[in-house]
């Protein structure tokens, strides 16, 4: 087995200061997912080549076909371990029936989870309230990681396969944006708040639009999932409540265009306060 | 085959307000639809049962379980034909794998597609370059009928499977938004420019953001496809170009995140102007 057979040309950028010089107990979090969850499957050339970039990224297994093979060294992509050379068709066996794999398959462990009390942030956290649809998940993590979010905060763990399609639809940004994993999410945002956060639900309830509602940096922002919204527990302990004014017909979002307005609002305020 | 066995107690609200009374040619327009594409297939309890509330919405044939039809009953919804009740995987084999049908399928006609010159409105129109992702598509008919859009613009034609996609991710959207099909995007801009349009494209490459770009109503947002953006005869006849600013790593968003950032901004500085 050679160590990185091929040289990098190009490199994709990464943004990790959350993650580094705070002290995440990496080692810790990591020992205790691969307990319970062992491995995930990344596929598709974005999310692959965003996982070999990343070197916190522990690959265990590359299938690749012979056409992805040709563009990784077309590309001068480096990979850590010899990939296994395989038929399109032992990639697609893997993956559910609609999954465009791109001739790229990984088998990797789980990145670690950082703890909440290493989450120091001037900036924006995104909480998620029993959003659990990976499709959902993916495109706010890729949102979050365009808006420059410091963290997402769930009680969530998805399967390995779940892991795939929300590394899809991420982009490249499940790699970007840590995911803070936690037992309960109303202590979690008390805890927070104990340590400065703002925190502010959207809730179709509310009484004044998210552009209006006093607000300030660090900020925690609380989302529910469509339809349900947040649970009673979460808007309790939320330090004020704001929704988002839609003139239309229909009057909610899709969980993610709503998380993208949210930070658009919240960011611009927090950038002229 | 007896009409309407069931009395509606609710019916799901409609706004189509830019439809009616603007003279669309729906009459003509229906028989060009017709010749090219027969019929689409709608599923899924919520896009179902928004099509069934649309008067503008001719049914040839309804599937449904026995679950479904207790439910259709309790909940007093009109049906406009007898319904053929059948098992889950009769409605299962209809359509992909993956999706989530409620036991709850229609065939329909498509709805029919308004003239360009019929267009009148004195707020926001969509105009899609080449996004053809029958889940982004939908995603964004939502978004804009959260908005209130007056219409959608584009080249693109589904077949009879992806308008079901479509449908699906449009959450009861499709019946609320007229989609205007052209031959040549540019020269469709072009003469809603000369109707008094103001044409705004979304490009990252533009020197200002969507946020200081001077606009006015009736305005035409245009968007591009991910990846590829506006293509260069779609730039070469807006009005003007504008990016949308993001602070973080990723440096695009979902064109359905896309949409919905740029008719936020555009719907507040048009209140607000």
């Amino acid at each position: 087995m050679r160590e990185r057979p091929w040289r990098a040309k190009r490199r994709v950028e990464h943004k990790r200061g959350a993650r580094r010089g705070t002290g995440f107990g990496r080692a810790r979090e990591r020992r205790e997912r691969r307990d319970e969850d062992d491995s995930v499957i990344l596929y598709g050339w974005h999310t692959v080549t965003t996982a070999l970039a990343n070197p916190a990224r522990r690959i265990r297994k590359i299938l690749v076909t012979e056409n992805a093979l040709r563009r990784l060294v077309d590309e001068a992509i480096a990979l850590p371990i010899a990939p296994d050379v395989v038929r399109p068709d032992a990639i697609a066996a893997r993956l559910s029936p609609d999954a465009v794999h791109q001739g790229l398959l990984l088998e990797a462990d789980p990145l670690p989870s950082p703890d909440l009390t290493d989450l120091n942030t001037t900036g924006i956290v995104l909480v998620l309230d029993q959003i659990t649809d990976p499709h959902n998940v993916g495109a706010i993590l890729r949102t979050a990681a365009a808006f420059a979010v410091a963290a997402v905060v769930t009680t969530a763990r998805h399967s390995p396969e779940a892991t795939g399609v929300l590394a899809k639809s991420a982009s490249g940004a499940l790699e970007l944006v840590p995911i803070v994993t936690v037992q309960n999410l109303a202590r979690a945002i008390l805890e927070m708040r104990e340590r400065g956060f703002c925190a502010v639900g959207l809730d179709s309830d509310a009484t004044d639009d998210l552009a209006a509602t006093p607000f300030a940096a660090p900020l925690a922002l609380v989302l529910g999932a469509e339809g349900k919204g947040l649970r009673q527990g979460t808007r309790a302990v939320c330090t004020s409540l704001a929704r988002l004014d839609l003139p239309g017909a229909i009057k909610s979002l899709n969980v993610s265009n709503a998380a993208a307005l949210a930070l658009y609002v919240a960011s611009r305020r927090l950038r002229e306060s």
